[in-house]
């Protein structure tokens, strides 16, 4: 397979993920300042011009979430999923559904309000609510989503390295992680993680 | 099971889903011009303050993209997803996750910028952009990931009722449908299923 991914981006979940499944990959890094993922050669692998995109023997997938299912479901002896309760693998997709269509917006309206906005003043006023927002996001996941000592529970999950990577824009979003103890001990337990090291260190983290 | 909807809010996916499947639920309908989906009543079920929910023997579940594969998951013998190779439902969640946080993303800064703003200019501004953005997602879904006649190609999924609720925001979006005849016949192809057909009717549809 062939890993296209940016640095401290999204793709920080799935790159874990490859790991934690010892899936046989290849990095292919794109440099965001410069736009290369709007390039014609990355448009042609992924035409929406983000990352993460994974290039496999059956075809091109990207999106988080669908990516992450499918390194669950194709490396079953990793257990990174529950595979066989329909209603467990909802709840997982639900954590990861809402990371990727909420927070992952919400943290979005700090440096890409021009998809939504083309006056400088809007992306401004977008900007100053990050804080509250992203804030209110990781209240919300604290108290009513994260079982801890894992997302799902006492089983790590593919839940896990996507909060992880989220739980990594909190400072520069304006949002202390310590506010949060769980999701702050959650931060560093990942860290201690073999398959997340390599990450932590290409990445920058 | 039960069903908690709101009239023509992206509820109707997994409802259109939930009679697909032939499932067994009784539906509550929230008032949203009463913010009734903001009720401590309502809350209880779901802490984000957002339809759809559904109350299965397990537990709740919410967020769009988990209700659809779960269900599909749930009744395999309406044969809504593909559920034996990892990579084809992999694509099929990929397309779910794009309408959950780009499409559906893109339409909520009509009437929900508040979500992102307090400011009432930057309101405004968002809302100008909306048919751009709605627009050059539907682009996208006709010019690379709709197959035809159904989001995958010959087989129904999950994607398909996904897609329509979608499709049914765009004249209020300020996009023409028939921009793009192949999404126009798709949805005249979806009012044609029986299992569709009461749901347009109890949505106004």
């Amino acid at each position: 397979m062939i890993f296209y991914y940016a640095p401290r981006t999204v793709s920080v979940a799935s790159h874990i993920t490859l790991n934690e499944a010892a899936a046989d990959y290849e990095l292919r890094r794109l440099d965001f300042s410069m736009t290369e993922q709007r390039s014609d050669d990355y448009l042609r692998v992924n035409p929406k011009g983000r990352v993460p995109a994974l290039v496999t023997d059956q075809g091109i997938l990207t999106e988080t979430p669908a990516i992450l299912a499918y390194v669950a479901q194709s490396y079953p002896a990793a257990r990174l999923a529950p595979l066989d309760d329909p209603f467990i693998f909802a709840k997982m997709q639900e954590f990861n559904a809402y990371l990727c269509a909420t927070v992952h917006v919400a943290h979005a309206h700090k440096i890409r309000g021009s998809r939504w906005v083309d006056d400088d003043n809007a992306i401004k006023a977008m900007q100053a609510k990050v804080p509250q927002t992203m804030g209110e996001c990781f209240a919300l996941i604290d108290k009513e989503m994260f079982a801890g000592p894992w997302v799902m529970g006492s089983d790590y999950s593919i839940c896990d390295p996507y909060l992880f990577t989220v739980e990594n824009w909190l400072e520069g979003d304006g949002v202390d992680i310590d506010d949060f103890p769980r999701i702050a001990e959650h931060n560093q337990r990942m860290r201690e993680r073999e398959a997340v090291k390599p990450v932590l260190e290409l990445h920058g983290l």
